[in-house]
């Protein structure tokens, strides 16, 4: 065991970046204010984290955040820099909650910082004995999905709440319909009192399995089972028992060791719903990228996560949306090791219109794109819609430009004149 | 079920108020962007959530996060403001992963806020059917540890990582002779491979039991059994047999569910270790208050929790520490319902001098107030640090200066002349 987990962070300091990039290492590995007894050089050699790298960026104006402060040198002048830091394995094991006490604990509410955020990690394969990575992947959801060589086109069940579990299925049944091959329940809903999820599921499950007698084509049903630990594996296995293809969970609500057991107990592909990430990686000033975050999860078992959309409704850049995207077709660990790749979910405003931008940016079809108004709100009616964001794949993928396409395709055309072009 | 979530947050926004207030309650509940079909007026209205109010601070100069939107006014004037929403119970049933997706999800992406921070949270009584709650709380680690009438002096085992467990006794021995009441591990010290949980827990409860023979004090030891929930079990197993009479786990790192399981397990009190709180709860912008986030953990069965420390080296500031710290004592539901109450720990550069002003802030001696250097570094040694704190306790609870106890009291002098007055 002698890799090590390398963390990369930006931060904003008055303090010279050398010593802030110390103070940093210090204080999540051997360090305290004070040298207490017992703490040998060799041992502070063997365990201490290490400092990689420090980048300059430049000089900032105003602390991102309040509560920093300054050297005694008097020095005020504040600079963002990133850093890299390294930490033997020996510190915590090949275990992601204590890996997070080291890499993502005490760290952000230091005070030499105004500003510090983990932008990625690097971890070494011997987690993979600890933890399986995704069960199903690209390959798996296209498998049971049965859809190959073009994005899955998905939707999302609405209104998020409400609803009973008949008039879930109601709403399903109008998807169905329409040509969707994933569907999602909403991550408000899980098991509401007026929806509870042993109602639903069994009343939803029964309308995509009549579905799939009549076409042919069992569409993927993401059942949100979010909940106590017990709750979810139950749920999971009522999933199954009704036909079921997928299971859903939101991350944050979770945990990354209630995420490690129901990957254990899975039969099924896991749908990790990120709701909640806006907290931890929305600032720029503070938190932690979704570049780290999400390999932390496909580690402990994910098979899908959302990215968020190309001109979304949430205030995400198109450039961090992208980084995302790819980051999750991207190999976490060199071959002959798992790579962990996860099907990364575009949701969140989308329509026809972003299909050749979302394309050229993952460079890949291996993606599920989801949908709700781009679906429902198609003048022709739902199918007309899935058969939009398809026609508008398939252009992208052909390296046709969406207006020429459009000209031959009635309902692309459409959809472009009603979401814009 | 007719009770209500309520919900209090900072918004910053150049939407008109109420405009904005409706989209946060909108998207959290019923809404999505093209009203669909099944989405009839008396479902809105059963299942909306609600703004109860507004409440303007006044204008902001610059936007504190990148990304949001202005509306199609044009108005480009932003402002910050309170904000109250209430959800029906209903929606989500008494489960905190799920009150999570409404509470504290995408709300944070939306793209008419350049800010958006969860301050509070009041959930109905009926979330204890399906939570215990705190299971010792002061009371009841009080009756362990066996100190009424002054908080409980503790310590933290430093170097946080290198440590052999013979090592780690060695220095738990020093900690123990020196007469403190509690002592904990380090949270970056859970069970790395050199200083495994399983051998760790026997060579120190070896030395904590030969002290409790020798002096009939048995010293609490909040030992790290952050891991996978299986690993976590059995830790507190393992704990139990050792005679040990707490354990610790970082909750961010586990999650509520773990730590639900965890709860209902334990016959151990539990300490809830906030590190990577920072990531959420620093910036004023986005995330979430510790007001709000110790409420979700109490509900699911911590007994102790930290809050940082007066003067702390943190960034974090005194108003904010005695906000939390004066939280945890408050209870969370009116009687005859369990008020939840937990002890606060004190911590992070704390020595004799914060005493007088912990306890005028807290109102009440019912906390841990450890130090590490504060002990460690007294110029007599260790025993000489303990004391020194508990005599500037004993003076602030009496009402006399520091200054004026410190003239009878060599160590509580000596004390203030290392550490500051």
């Amino acid at each position: 065991m002698t890799d090590r987990v390398v963390a990369r962070y930006w931060i904003e300091t008055a303090f010279p970046l050398a010593d802030a990039a110390a103070t940093m290492a210090g204080e999540q590995s051997t360090g305290t204010f004070v040298r207490t007894p017992g703490e040998s050089d060799e041992l502070r050699e063997r365990h201490a984290a290490r400092v990689e790298e420090v980048e300059e960026i430049g000089a900032v104006a105003t602390p991102s955040l309040p509560g920093s402060g300054l050297p005694r040198s008097g020095e005020s002048v504040r600079r963002a820099a990133y850093v890299t830091l390294s930490w033997p394995i020996e510190n915590f094991g090949a275990s992601l909650p204590n890996l997070l006490a080291a890499v993502a604990g005490n760290l952000s509410e230091l005070k030499a910082f105004s500003g510090l955020k983990l932008l990625d990690l690097q971890l070494p394969p011997i987690f993979l004995d600890s933890y399986r990575g995704p069960q199903f992947g690209v390959a798996g959801t296209r498998r049971l999905a049965e859809v190959w060589d073009r994005p899955l086109i998905g939707t999302i069940i609405k209104p998020s709440v409400g609803m009973s579990p008949e008039a879930t299925a109601e709403q399903v049944k109008l998807l169905l319909s329409a040509g969707v091959d994933f569907i999602k329940d909403d991550e408000l809903q899980a098991d509401g009192p007026h929806c509870p999820f042993d109602q639903r599921v069994p009343a939803v499950m029964r309308v995509i399995r009549d579905h799939a007698e009549r076409t042919g084509k069992k569409v993927m049903y993401a059942a949100n089972l979010t909940g106590e630990i017990d709750e979810m594996l139950a749920r999971h296995d009522l999933v199954l028992r009704e036909g079921g293809t997928c299971v859903m969970a939101s991350m944050n609500a979770i945990g990354l060791p209630a995420m490690k057991v129901l990957r254990a107990h899975s039969q099924l592909p896991i749908h990790g719903h990120r709701n909640g990430w806006g907290m931890l990686g929305r600032s720029p000033a503070i938190g932690m990228s979704f570049i780290a975050y999400q390999k932390l999860w496909r580690l402990a078992g994910i098979d899908h996560t959302h990215v968020n959309g190309i001109d979304n409704k949430f205030c995400e850049t198109n450039e961090s949306v992208i980084a995302s995207a790819r980051e999750c077709l991207t190999p976490m660990f060199p071959a002959p090791y798992k790579g962990c790749e996860v099907m990364p979910v575009f949701s969140s405003g989308q329509s026809a219109k972003q299909a050749p931008a979302s394309y050229a940016a993952l460079g890949s079809a291996d993606c599920i794109y989801a949908a709700g108004g781009g679906i429902l709100g198609h003048p022709s009616g739902p199918a007309a819609g899935v058969r939009a964001l398809q026609q508008a794949w398939e252009a992208a993928m052909a390296g046709v430009p969406l207006a020429d396409a459009a000209k031959e395709q009635r309902e692309l055309r459409d959809a472009l004149a009603t979401f814009g072009a």
